[in-house]
């Protein structure tokens, strides 16, 4: 402000002279260092810039080139213009408020070190994402893709994918269904978010509404008294409460259900505590979906890696009509992918586009012609079977560590996935999860996937066992036994 | 129900015989083909299934094979098995309600034949997607990656993206930033979405609620009078009220901010009437906004094409801590790529992505990383710059054969962008848009884009102008000359 305009004719003359004698386009050279010098603070608001025949002078340039440039920054808002006061910078333009300098690359702080031995479920090996057979079906897609893959999408997802997985869903899950039923999503939250937003009608018919009250799937939701806390949290910030269902050895009791309209449920490997829901359990939770008119949500997290015996077939198979199947490709390819599905009964096809939005294909285009490329050419069956061989020999590996090195904690759940269920004595497993820390182990409790209403729940007096949730898909390869025999030291010497 | 054991098993066994002899796996040949039997419905509800020895017997394998089938496919819901009543097909597996088998691949309809001259607004041109290049970007990308790419995402977006993004829009869009506060997304609407989700405080320190009150943009939000209905509608969905702001020859007219705390406008070209937002308009908006501690949401949705001179700067750079900055590749390269980004005040980056999930990367981490490398390896700006190019001539041509066929038609709005703007004579809009709907022309009237309320709003008496909104930039390179010429027949004759 309190500078005048020759000194600073001076000091911009000064700085912008060697980059102009190199520039091919000086008006656009002189734009960009204005431009910048009152970015970087050099020229402070307020501060009154150089007749156009000064700085030109000074600059060795034509009078029109600084003119133009001034006249593209008051375009801009950097500079202003008034009759009688000249060109002065403009008040409003601010440094960033932390001081960073916008062209100067910041970097981010360095990632926090990881765990030593990472033992948390929920994600596969990453080490073992099938690169080539991925860069092989994506190259066969881009190359055959028409031009009108590069127009709007549809947003029920590209037709390529749905009929390549309403064929592998049938085969590999016993899943019933036609592409017209598949709506292709970016993994199973987005799945949970368009089914809590799905209006029955059109929005056209309706009043605006907060998006908490959906037709689809009603609040409250029946859930697992065990499950992912991310759940839980995705659906309480929609506005919609949850309902424990009491677990045993059949899976989660569903002659508890009671007036939900809508139960969440991990049929194929209970998540975390890993059976199967029993094959009553399943007829009784379809019957009671279709007396009450309600409508069951089967999270298929893992459903490909089963190592006892065939895949259990999911639910969705007893009744199409009632059950929407949710799956991706998280646990089986990588979670960076985001490609995930739902396999809607037919009168939810509708509400579950219109509230995806007609614009809004959500994943990317190339990567669901991708992966339709992977599965059909057979390259996903030979992954997914190569997987089941790796996790199966892991799981292998941790129980006979268990055995030689702690016999007395029982290990469940291993029938399929990528986690175990370790049982602790009672009143242990906070000391255990403390001490793996200390020894540079991530895992988790089993008490940190208890709903918190799981106990005060009518009538379920559910008891909470002490465990621990073992991952063992996360290590890479050479990292592995060292993570195990981390984790046998971590634990509670035997009682007695 | 009434057909007895013995015919079924005799029905089972011939159906199955040849499949059988030669399926590798007896054991799983047999629950697939009992399977779809139960689906098919040639194994109806309630019906008796032959006893183990009886079927072996028939199909010549051993009776456990036959017993690991049942108990599979009892374990899978299709039977039930009860002690005494023997093994029995389910009551509750209905076909598919329009009876279509689950693995006969469904065709979906045909296309309906879209317009034969395609002048809508909105998308680029599909057949100029640079495959060649994007591959090489993305080959290098999945080459190149760490391991931990597979892995759980950051949920802001790959780093390498978000610092060739803040590279690439301080040079190109004069944007202020650094990496930290840039924040990928799939595009324009889920950056919305994310906006009108994202809770001041986190989500553990407040009550669970609908969605609908957000402190970042606040109900009611102000938008320009003429804009993207599907942004109304998304907005509407969401729960949030717009009110219009007139529009003159300078962009919107933002002294009539009122008690509104966001506004959302298209400064560098409104959309879809063409011009640029005045410099001292965007000096008020942003004063407006730090007085009343507001928010302007800055829709930066083609700032890339501009033909008549230097881009007009972003918004974003006179005020970093009032203005978020939007944009995405959906007009530079392609809406099936799905990706966009928002440029954040320092505040509202950690809402914004508690917003999005700590486990939801939403945008594909492959394509990001393939887009970190197109746009460092210069063949973003080599595309955008061809792309300049032609949709300028494109433009041209638009301008000349109006010039010549149709003088008394004004074109605006077209120093950018990829649409412009006929005007009409008053009271010729709604037929013109018919006559070219006969032609097979598809293209919008302006009065598509104008807000409900733009005529009510208090003290704003908008005259609402005959026009056509003509996109150039969807019809093939060489279907492009037959669309103008069928466009100038349908445009009204000059008066007189």
């Amino acid at each position: 402000m309190a500078e005048s305009w020759v000194n600073s004719a001076q000091r911009i003359g000064s700085d912008l002279h060697l980059e102009l004698s190199r520039a091919s386009s000086k008006r656009a050279a002189l734009i960009d260092a204005l431009r910048e010098a009152v970015r970087g603070g050099r020229l402070a608001p307020g501060t009154r810039l150089p007749p156009y025949r000064s700085l030109a002078a000074d600059l060795g340039v034509a009078r029109n080139t600084v003119a133009d440039a001034y006249a593209e920054l008051v375009a801009e808002g950097w500079l202003t213009a008034r009759q009688g006061s000249g060109t002065r910078v403009a008040e409003r333009a601010e440094p960033l408020r932390n001081g960073k300098h916008a062209r100067v690359p910041v970097k981010t702080p360095p990632r926090v070190r990881g765990p030593r031995h990472d033992l948390r479920q929920g994600t596969p090996d990453a080490s073992a994402f099938p690169r080539t057979a991925w860069l092989a079906s994506y190259r066969r897609a881009l190359q055959q893709a028409p031009n009108e893959v590069f127009g709007p999408g549809d947003p029920a997802g590209r037709i390529e994918l749905r009929e390549a997985l309403a064929e592998y869903l049938a085969r590999a899950r016993g899943v019933r269904t036609e592409p017209g039923r598949v709506v292709i999503c970016s993994g199973f939250a987005h799945a949970l978010r368009l089914l809590f937003q799905a209006p029955a009608r059109p929005a056209a018919q309706r009043p605006a509404q907060p998006t908490g009250q959906s037709p689809i799937v009603r609040d409250p939701l029946a859930v697992e008294a065990y499950g992912l806390p991310f759940h839980r949290q995705l659906l309480a910030t929609a506005g919609v409460r949850t309902v424990p269902l009491p677990l045993d050895e059949h899976g989660a009791d569903v002659s508890r259900l009671g007036r939900e309209r809508g139960v969440l449920l991990t049929p194929a490997h209970q998540f975390p505590t890993g059976g199967p829901l029993h094959a009553e359990r399943r007829a009784a939770v379809v019957d009671w979906a279709r007396a009450r008119g309600g409508v069951v949500l089967e999270d298929d997290y893992d459903g490909e890696f089963r190592y006892d015996r065939k895949p259990v077939g999911a639910v969705q198979g007893l009744d199409p009509e009632r059950v929407i199947f949710i799956g991706s490709v998280s646990k089986s390819l990588s979670p960076a992918v985001r490609l995930g599905w739902m396999v809607l009964p037919e009168r939810y096809v509708g509400p579950v586009l219109a509230a995806k939005g007609e614009r809004e294909a959500w994943a990317s285009v190339l990567d669901q012609l991708a992966l339709a490329d992977l599965i059909s050419s057979g390259s996903y069956d030979r992954h997914v079977r190569r997987m089941r061989q790796r996790y199966r020999s892991r799981r292998d590996r941790l129980v006979a560590a268990l055995a030689e090195h702690a016999p007395h904690v029982e290990v469940t759940g291993v029938a399929a996935g990528l986690h175990a269920v370790l049982r602790l004595p009672p009143g242990t497993e906070r000391s255990t999860v403390k001490a793996a820390t200390w020894r540079g182990i991530a895992l988790d409790g089993l008490a940190d996937f208890r709903h918190p209403a799981a106990s005060e729940a009518s009538g379920t007096d559910m008891p909470a066992p002490d465990g621990l949730v073992v991952g063992y898909a996360t290590p890479s390869e050479h990292a592995y036994g060292a993570a195990l025999e981390a984790l046998c030291q971590a634990l509670p010497p035997a009682p007695g």
